[in-house]
C-alpha cells in the first residue's frame, strides 16, 4: 500500500553522513566521515566497574521507571559542574537529563517553534539540528559564516527583515562542520541582537571541553541573564556516544515544558547509564580524562594539519580548529563536493560532502568535512595522500 | 522573562500520573499508581552478567555511535521472535529498535499525522500516547469502551462522518487503563473498517505476553496484510522498563521514515542495552522467564479481584482482566475520580484518577486506574481495605 507521510517528514531524507558510515564499515576503507570520540579513549573499564556495582546495589533503580526529569544524583552533579567550571545557570534556570544532545534540539524545536515560524542557523550547520526543524515545518535561513563564525551583520539584517523569527540556532565553539570559534565580542554582539529582537538561543556545546590551543571562549549561556539561551550539553564526546546521555540547560519554565514533551518522546532516559556517570564523574578524576582526550586529538589534529599543508593546501582552502573533531576543506569554485567525495570514496577514503550541512542542500556545494579523532595517524597519512591524488585527478 | 511556548505544548501539561509517582516515594505510602513490572521479577542477576561480558569483549559497539535503525542482532531476533511465535511480519514490513514503546507513538504521530488531521482513541486510553497526539495538534475523537474494547458501531460512525482521520490508536489486549481486551471477531471489523476508510492503525501492544487466564487472540498485526497496521512492541514489561527499549515492526516505507525522525530525536537507542537484550534472549529462556512472571502476577491479580470482590464490590464496577497490569474501578454516577484519589491519598493509598485517561480530560470522570503487579499482597490487602474505608466515608 501507499503510505501517505505527514507533510512535516514527506521531503526530509536520511542523512548523508549516516548513509557514507553503512560504506565505511567495508575493510580497508579509511573513514573521515564520523563524528565522534575516539574509542580508545572510552573509560571502559571504569564504565564496566560501575555497571557491576550498580547491578550489585541498586539495581531496582537501575532497571525499573524513572522520572522524565533525570535521575537526581546526575542532575546535582551536572549543574554543580557545569556552574563551577563555566559559570553556566542561574537562579531562573533549570537542568533536565535527556538522551543525547540531539534531543535537546528535537524538544527546544516541539517547545517553541510553531510551524512556519523562521529558525537561523549558521550556513553551513549541523545537519541532525537542520533535519530536526524541517521535521516541524520551520522555516531555515542560513546565516553565512567566516572565520569568527557566524556573520553578524547578515544576522542582523535578517532579524530586521523577518518579523517570524523565533530561534537562533549555534555551536560557537568548535563548530560543526567547521571547526570555527565565535570570539567573545560576537557573541556578546548575538546576545545583544537576541535580546533587542526578543529571539531564543539554542547554544548547542558538545565540542567545549575538547581544546587543543587557544584560550576558553565563554559560552553564550554563561553570558545570558534572562534565561533566552537554552544550553545543550552533552557527555557524548567525553564519556561515550552509544549511552546517548546529554542535557539542557535553559529556564525553568522551558524545561518545565521540556521535560513534559520528553514523556511525550521516551519518557525517561536508559536510568543505568544516568546513574554511571553520575558516578563516573563522582568517583573518578573526569577533568584528567579529558585533558587525556585532548592530548590525543591534539596530536592528531596536528598531524592532519600539517599533512594537509603539505599535500593539499594548493588545491583548496581549510580551517585550522583550536578544538573539537572537524576540519572543513573548500575546494575551488565549480568543483562539486558530492561528486569529489564519490570519486574519493571509490578510492577508499571518505568524507562528507559539504552539501550535507547547507542549509539550502545546494548540491553545488564545494566543501566536504574532515574528521581527524577516529582515524589513527597512518590512516591520517594515507587517506590525505589519497585524497591530493584525487583532487589532482578530479575532472569538473 | 516570559518564554512563548509553541501552540502545540501550549496546553498540554505534566501527566498526572509521574506527578502521583513523586508522592508514592513517602514512606508507608501504599502505591496503586505505577504502571510497570515488579522489580523482583528482573532479571538483574543475567543483565549484570552479561552487561560484564559486553564490557570485556565489545565495548567498542556498545559505546560508539550505532546505527538508527538498532543493533543488527536484536533487530534480526526480535523479528524471529514475532514471526514464529505471534505471526506478526510480512515481506512489505520492516523491524526499527527504539527507546522504549512510547517512542513507536511519537515516531508514528510525527511520521503520519499532519496538525488538524484526526486520530481516533479508545476511551478512556494511555495518557503518554494521548498527549504525544495533542503534542502534534491533531484533534482527538474518543470511541467508548466496553467489555469488548473499542465500541465497533461508535467507530464507523466517527469513520463515516469525519474526512480528516489518519489514524486509529488502539491496545486491544490487556488495554491500559482498562485491562479489556477486544475479542478477534472485533479486531476483524476494526481492520475491514481501516480497509474500507484507507486509514492506518497504531495496534500498541506492551502487555501481551502477560496473560493470566483466558486463549490468546491474534493480534492486528497478525491480521494484517496490507502493511495498514503499526505494531508498537516493547521489553519494558517482560525485561526492564528502566532501560527503554522497544520495536515498532510496520511497512517498510514507514519505518524507513521513522528511522529519520528518530535520527531527529535520539540519534538511536542505548547501546549497550540493545546488545544486552538481544543475548538475553539468545543464551536465557526468556520464554520460561515471562512464564514466571505470569505466575506472579496472576496470584496478585487474583488476590486483588477477590478482595475488591469482597470489600469494594458493592460499591463501584470493576473489569476482570485476563492479564496485564490494570484494574479499572468505575464508581455511581456523580462521584469525581479526582476528589476520590485526593481523599485515598491522604490516608495513604494512592490510585491514578479516570481523567488522566480521559480523551476529553472531563473533570467529573467517575473512574480510577489500580496496579497490582508492583504491590504486595500484603499492600493490596490493607490498600483495598483502605479505599473500601474511604469509599464509604466519601462525600459527593
Amino acid at each position: 500500500m501507499d503510505i501517505k507521510i505527514a507533510d512535516r517528514m514527506a521531503h526530509i531524507n536520511p542523512s548523508a553522513i549516516r548513509e557514507m558510515l553503512k560504506v565505511t564499515a567495508m575493510p580497508n576503507v579509511i573513514s573521515f566521515a564520523a563524528g565522534g570520540p575516539s574509542p580508545e579513549e572510552f573509560p571502559s573499564k571504569e564504565l564496566a566497574y560501575l555497571a557491576g556495582k550498580i547491578f550489585e546495589t541498586d539495581s531496582y533503580t537501575a532497571l525499573q521507571y524513572s522520572i522524565t526529569e533525570g535521575y537526581g544524583p546526575l542532575r546535582e552533579i551536572t549543574k554543580n559542574r557545569i556552574k563551577r567550571k563555566f559559570n553556566i545557570g542561574r537562579d531562573f534556570d533549570d537542568l533536565i537529563i535527556v538522551s543525547g544532545g540531539q534531543q535537546v534540539i528535537s524538544l527546544t524545536t516541539q517547545c517553541l517553534v510553531n510551524e512556519g515560524d523562521i529558525v537561523i542557523c549558521e550556513n553551513p550547520s549541523f545537519v541532525g539540528a537542520l533535519n530536526t526543524f524541517r521535521a516541524f515545518n520551520a522555516r531555515l535561513i542560513g546565516v553565512p559564516m567566516d572565520e569568527n563564525g557566524m556573520d553578524i551583520n547578515a544576522l542582523e539584517q535578517i532579524l530586521k527583515a523577518e518579523k517570524k523569527v523565533k530561534l537562533i540556532y549555534t555551536i560557537p565553539t568548535f563548530q560543526n562542520p567547521t571547526g570555527v570559534t565565535m570570539p567573545l565580542k560576537h557573541r556578546k554582539q548575538l546576545i545583544e541582537l537576541a535580546d533587542k529582537y526578543d529571539v531564543m538561543i539554542l547554544e548547542d556545546d558538545p565540542y567545549y571541553e575538547l581544546r587543543y590551543s587557544g584560550e576558553n571562549v565563554p559560552t553564550l549561556k554563561s553570558l545570558d541573564e534572562t534565561g533566552r539561551v537554552i544550553y545543550a550539553g552533552s557527555y557524548s564526546k567525553t564519556i561515550s556516544p552509544g549511552m546517548r546521555i546529554g542535557y539542557a540547560c535553559a529556564h525553568k519554565d522551558l524545561i518545565a515544558k521540556m521535560t513534559v514533551a520528553k514523556q511525550t518522546q521516551d519518557v525517561h532516559t536508559n536510568a543505568m547509564f544516568m546513574m554511571i556517570v553520575a558516578q563516573y564523574i563522582e568517583q573518578y578524576d573526569f577533568d584528567s580524562h579529558i585533558r587525556e582526550c585532548c592530548e590525543h586529538y591534539k596530536a592528531k589534529r596536528d598531524f592532519m594539519l600539517n599533512k594537509i599543508a603539505e599535500k593539499l593546501s594548493d588545491h583548496l582552502k581549510y580551517t585550522k580548529p583550536e578544538g573539537g573533531l572537524f576540519i572543513w576543506c573548500e575546494m575551488p569554485r565549480g568543483y562539486s563536493g558530492i561528486e569529489f567525495c564519490k570519486f574519493a570514496a571509490s578510492r577508499g577514503v571518505v568524507c562528507v560532502p559539504g552539501t550535507t550541512f547547507d542549509v539550502e542542500e545546494n548540491k553545488d556545494n564545494n566543501c566536504f568535512r574532515l574528521n581527524f579523532t577516529i582515524p589513527s595517524t597512518d590512516q591520517i597519512d594515507k587517506g590525505i595522500d589519497v585524497l591530493a591524488d584525487c583532487i589532482k585527478g578530479f575532472k569538473q
